[in-house]
């Protein structure tokens, strides 16, 4: 139910009855990589083109997603859903066979967030038994989307992300009998959109981070709480230079998460080995990371707390190229052990 | 609650307490210019970029709705919303001045039903008091988008739609005192993807009608009802072809909709006069003709109940140019005379 200005507290807690990750080869070759469920090699993933690879793995994660939760399609009432395409086109495609109810959504590289919160909030009051909240990005189609054909091998500065290729999925359901053991998504701050200022497309961790600071100091307001809460706060794609700035906002607001934060974008990539700059970002990033490194932590009581906060960076070419600033948002999730 | 395979019935139907439209020139000559709160006869909005017109066109819709209904934007909790742009930036600039926590949505011109049914789930549900859903769509960011560049002049078959320039938001707010003689939002059925295969953007009502032919048919199922249950079945914009195809695959399967059946994109222009050719189309279709149109004859009480069912065709440019099919989405909302 509402709490505080913002968020919502579950008091009957939906599960996550199962989660699945598909990502590309440079993932599997990452820290991650024995913890993705398939590492595809081909980037293809067996179709003609970029965007139809990416409509596979959605479609392969939410069906792995499925069978490891033990049910059907049809035993599935909602999708929540959502790409960094314009116009969703990975999702579109990538949803059609699965012939359940959908919800577009776009919240740039937050979308995972933003999926968790509406699967939660749905299934807790009782609009549905079971729905499936997934993310995706590919980094051909994110690249063709926003930079450089990859033909021209263009150079990025130091600043910049790299597009997770990869799809995270989970099937939410209410925390009956057969939830024991599943992780529960206990509260939700949905964040508002942020807009420092900031301007280059290349250190959208920059624009991200007032954002991200935004939806942590919420929750920390709303819940009447503050680091010690959480065993990990965990944000989506702020790569090394986003994770400084949000530190030393938090710093500045009597907050040190020195020992409890984390960024998926920094988790997913060795970017010394891997040559992917400040980390890694795309929907798919934190989407990927949270079935690969997050939930399995809180299935095996390693964690017990942790407030997951996907990030997106609110840009398109258009609006880049018109000289617009770089909004940001980030939604929170809290998970718990089951 | 869950009612049928699909749908929601709301027992305590969330109102919509106040509504507001803002449009373009050519929608105020139109048939329902006179019921559009505001008529912009400057299709840059006071802004040097399309894009930043669609977005002041929000802003102002938004606060318009927020001062019809008498309160505060911080008096809103939540915002759902969306336009057609890819990486919807019209919303991600339109919403950053309300300072509400945001889930931005895209179900291409199915938009505003997508927004309401999470509007009303979610106040239903008592996650909030108060929302704000809107969406939006601007005939020159549209065709920048999708099409040709405005001044390159180019012909129209007549199964082409116009894109509307338009805003229709809403405040959806618990059925208190304050809600008396407030149209009730009293059932949803959220839609799927529905893909017949078809591949022509200038025909978009063609590949639109198969998805909200699912959506009515769905819901007739899952409340037990039929066309006389409503008084008016109302689509998005499927346009003289769609509207053609949507009474025809009714017929089909046993229902005649020739009495009761309206599409806001025909409703919006005269198209002999304005020509428009098919009809009007674009997020803002549907919203305008809900807000100017449809809620004025459930407030006087002319209707009693409407069935209506934005249209979205779910396509880009990257998909259409590799030779991709258009999926069609369309979500159905039942809102009943307060």
């Amino acid at each position: 139910m509402q709490k505080g200005r913002a968020s919502i507290e579950f008091d009957e807690p939906p599960a996550i009855l199962s989660s699945a990750s598909i990502a590309g080869k440079k993932e599997g070759e990452g820290p991650l990589g024995s913890c993705i469920d398939v590492v595809e090699l081909d980037d293809m993933f067996g179709t003609d083109s970029w965007e139809q690879a990416e409509s596979a793995m959605q479609k392969q994660a939410a069906d792995l997603a499925l069978e490891k939760a033990g049910i059907r399609k049809k035993d599935v009432r909602y999708l929540f859903a959502g790409d960094l395409l314009g116009q969703l086109i990975a999702t579109s495609f990538g949803a059609v066979d699965l012939e359940i109810p959908m919800f577009g959504l776009y919240g740039a590289c937050s979308t995972m967030g933003e999926a968790l919160c509406l699967g939660a909030m749905t299934v807790h009051a009782g609009y549905a038994d079971r729905v499936v909240s997934l993310a995706s990005s590919h980094f051909a189609t994110a690249e063709k989307q926003f930079r450089f054909p990859l033909g021209y091998g263009n150079q990025r500065p130091y600043s910049a992300t790299w597009t997770v290729t990869g799809c995270g999925a989970v099937v939410i359901g209410r925390a009956d009998h057969n939830a024991s053991g599943c992780p529960r998504i206990t509260g939700a701050t949905p964040g508002q959109i942020v807009d420092l200022g900031a301007k280059d497309s290349m250190n959208m961790g920059a624009a991200m981070a007032p954002a991200a600071v935004h939806t942590i100091r919420q929750n920390f307001e709303d819940f009447g709480v503050d680091e010690s809460y959480y065993d990990r706060i965990i944000t989506g794609d702020l790569g090394e230079v986003g994770k400084k700035i949000l530190l030393d906002m938090m710093k500045q607001s009597g907050h040190d998460l020195e020992n409890v934060y984390m960024d998926c974008g920094i988790e997913i990539y060795d970017s010394d080995r891997q040559d992917t700059h400040a980390g890694g970002s795309g929907c798919g990033c934190s989407a990927v990371t949270l079935c690969a490194h997050i939930l399995p932590r809180l299935r095996s009581g390693e964690w017990n707390r942790v407030l997951f906060i996907p990030t997106g960076a609110l840009l398109s070419t258009v609006s880049f190229n018109e000289g617009q600033s770089i909004p940001g948002i980030a939604h929170g999730v809290v998970i718990q052990r089951g």
